[in-house]
């Protein structure tokens, strides 16, 4: 018998209903108040995947955290509201049950699944020339972050401030990442690796506030074959904010495969504090 | 007596309940097989706005186009699905009768709306320097597109291709921008500037493909003070594609006002034929 990965384990969700599901948050992959939010995105496209009404694979895919989940159950609700010849756009919602008994929307979702053709296609970013990621070390954990231990993660620019000295002059983090153990890229593996990036605040000013996503989005480009033939290898992700304006920054990131294949592109809007 | 302006005609909303409103299409903002995108995200925000129970001010709105509202009357839905202390999360829709009496779901949206306080702030993607407004020449009118009337846009860079001959060779537009009749800038407004940009596969390619936004999302950064003190300015929009495959490439755009601030940021994914 083998033990399903634990980002396999933290993403079972049981159908109680066509498109109704109840989850169990899992301790791998908490940080520091609820879940990493990587796993809660997974989490909502999860549920897409496994609706039997599902047309094609994930183009687009809006999660918004509401507040932060506590340890346990929750359900989750996905509902194709519109389905087109070649597209199909979802709402998603995580609920959990409050201390009163009433129930509590920690996190919103919209997303759109496409049955794509072969058509015309290029690549208008190409993937920076950087280190491979064997040349490079990998972080050390970060204690009471329980989710970094579960990513292999090397930064090519822009790690973690080793001293904050309210020093930084660029918001540029690029880092080879992957499973920890390996587990082969899928579309919610690639969901949850566009969060991985650390807040972009520490790193423009070494300064160490809080902060947290309020609503991220991801847009897929990889195929299902695509993403298999990505295997276990690394994934290079750059991500930069583009604007910090009284408690809230965003933040613009990529993400391609070892092959230089674009990937996912990705943004996310933050809170800050200070 | 004065007109109100297009603009405002158009997101007119009539509540038949708290966060339920009734709205009709509006021939000035028609594109080709349906409104203008930028008019029915402004909707979706301003079914936000008018409702009492909103909190703060706009921070970031994701529209998804289900599919082309007919002309005619729709119904919109704004929910706070949940309120914190200083943020604010809504799921809106936007519903149209069928042929058959049937709700059709044109489109859906989720938003967050935040009290905001003065923090440490930082622009970290300075407006390009590009040649002010008055030294350019508008675009002319493009028939059948009546929506474009409505805007007074200047290129500077990436202007609709004069010839297609194929022979595209980069996908960023710079443009200056606002709306004809002037109009003071406000929220509605700026989500509405934020779809301006033509499709980036004509101007890639240099061929005129079939193509529509399938989902955009917009992250603001201006407060209301500063949109109206934006007033009837010109705004310097800039968007490029990072990639284009197999039906769908992705948009990322910035959004400045004359003095240099970042309005906002914002992404879409975008269908094409071919």
């Amino acid at each position: 018998m083998t033990t399903p990965h634990s980002f396999d384990q933290a993403l079972v969700l049981d159908t109680l209903a066509e498109g109704h599901y109840r989850g169990q948050t899992h301790p791998a992959y908490w940080n520091m108040v609820g879940p990493f939010g990587g796993i809660t995105a997974a989490t909502a496209l999860r549920a897409i995947l496994l609706h039997p009404r599902l047309l094609g694979e994930p183009l687009s895919l809006t999660v918004n955290y509401a507040g932060a989940p506590t340890t346990g159950p929750f359900t989750v609700d996905a509902t194709p509201v519109r389905t087109n010849r070649s597209t199909q756009h979802w709402n998603v919602s995580i609920v959990q049950t409050g201390a009163d008994g009433e129930p509590v929307v920690t996190t919103t979702a919209t997303a759109v699944t496409a049955a794509r053709r072969d058509t015309w296609s290029l690549a208008d970013m190409p993937m920076p020339e950087v280190p491979r990621p064997d040349t490079l070390q990998p972080v050390p954990p970060v204690p009471g972050v329980e989710w970094f231990n579960r990513y292999d993660l090397r930064p090519v620019a822009g790690a973690l401030p080793r001293q904050w000295n309210g020093q930084g002059d660029s918001s540029l983090t690029q880092l080879w990442m992957r499973n920890t153990p390996e587990r082969v890229l899928d579309f919610c593996g690639l969901a949850a690796l566009a969060d991985v990036f650390f807040p972009r605040v520490w790193l423009r000013r070494a300064v160490h506030v809080p902060a947290g996503t309020v609503s991220i989005t991801v847009y897929f480009h990889a195929s299902a074959p695509q993403l298999q033939a990505t295997g276990t290898g690394y994934v290079l992700g750059q991500a930069r904010a583009q604007e910090f304006r009284n408690g809230f920054f965003d933040q613009t990131a990529q993400l391609w495969n070892e092959a230089g294949t674009m990937l996912a592109t990705s943004h996310q809007i933050v809170y800050y504090k200070e």
